[in-house]
């Protein structure tokens, strides 16, 4: 959810305990979710903005607020993948969990009626959601996020199998990088044992699902 | 249905009347289908040769056979669009007959246990279906058999909604374009009427389609 504030470039992002999957036709609610998922984003968006990506971060304010910058939203689902699993599995008939040689980048239109259709840089620039320019500049960042990203799970036992980011434009039109990084938005498996750390848990079912929240955040706590 | 030939760098490419759709769900027979294929692919082969795309193509035999080159066949269905239809409409959410401001180039991966999935560059770099030059090459002349075929037919009071192409390597490891170029590949709307000339009939069971074939035939035959 969103809050508008006295300053009409600032937005206060609120972090819910709701959970939802498949075009939200699964709904539920995991218990500090949101917590964790406001402490979880904010390392990773002060890790990107140490490394030269714009993010829409400002700060933290407390358990469940963070102050962000105002963007217009570009209605791409912007989707990393180092690991072969879930609808990728499914499009390419491939085993989940076979490492891909390169970083596989794929572009989801932001439709929920049309159910978050894949769609390619073609269709990006008949349907007029970014103009040449930006995708190169959204790719360029996508795979510079999913690299910083990646060494700093690797270095905290963690494999980041894949992750689903999303853009905006600021008022000066730059691209800066927005809505949330944690466990909702990407796949962490354990290194040593393959064990889920993300939102799986609760698409398939596999319980323990605030524990495996709690435990992302206590391997990338800072200090 | 392809023939071997006492050269092995050549085939007979047997045009029937099966037809089928949705995957092979839908099945059925056109009365001489295969003998107007046969007939419409060689005069948009022959054109496109002339144009300076490579084709498979050698000579149509007789009725129903046309003799090819042989060749490894790249597994990919690139769709050329002009106009939004079929599974188009359905992604984007947009009505059918809506002309696009610039053609929209897809691939398709040819696998149809997968159902022949929409993906992308990275998709196809990772199942190593195209090097990335090949795929410049590619999408060059899928532009380029666009635009010939378009104008081409435009001249003949027919508009190429879209169409379907397929190409393979050859020994010398050039791309040629292969497969057919006819209504079953293709989306053909008379200009003034937008009756539609293509496999669509067959598909959405609207009837003399045997007809709108022999129509095709009628508009681009020579002389």
């Amino acid at each position: 959810i969103l809050y508008a504030t006295d300053d009409p470039d600032v937005l206060v992002q609120y972090y819910k305990d709701d959970a939802t999957a498949f075009n939200a036709q699964k709904k539920g609610s995991i218990t500090n979710k949101g917590i964790l998922n406001n402490q979880i984003s904010e390392v990773f968006f002060q890790l990107l903005e140490s490394q030269g990506i714009p993010t829409h971060f400002i700060n933290r304010q407390d358990d469940r607020r963070m102050k962000i910058r105002r963007l217009r939203m570009i209605l791409l689902e912007v989707v990393v993948r180092n690991v072969i699993a879930g609808s990728l599995a499914k499009r390419l008939g491939k085993e989940s969990g076979q490492p891909l040689p390169e970083p596989v980048l794929e572009y989801y239109y932001k439709d929920d009626a049309l159910g978050d259709p894949l769609i390619n840089e073609d269709h990006i620039r008949t349907l007029d959601l970014a103009t040449p320019e930006q995708l190169v500049q959204i790719r360029d960042y996508a795979l510079r996020v999913n690299k910083g990203l990646k060494a700093f799970l690797e270095a905290r036992g963690i494999l980041l199998v894949d992750g689903k980011l999303e853009f905006g434009v600021d008022a000066r039109n730059q691209i800066l990088l927005a809505d949330e990084i944690c466990p909702d938005t990407c796949r962490f498996w354990d290194i040593k044992t393959g064990r889920v750390l993300d939102k799986d848990r609760f698409r398939q079912e596999m319980g323990d699902i605030e524990g495996a929240y709690q435990e992302v955040w206590e391997r990338i706590r800072p200090g």
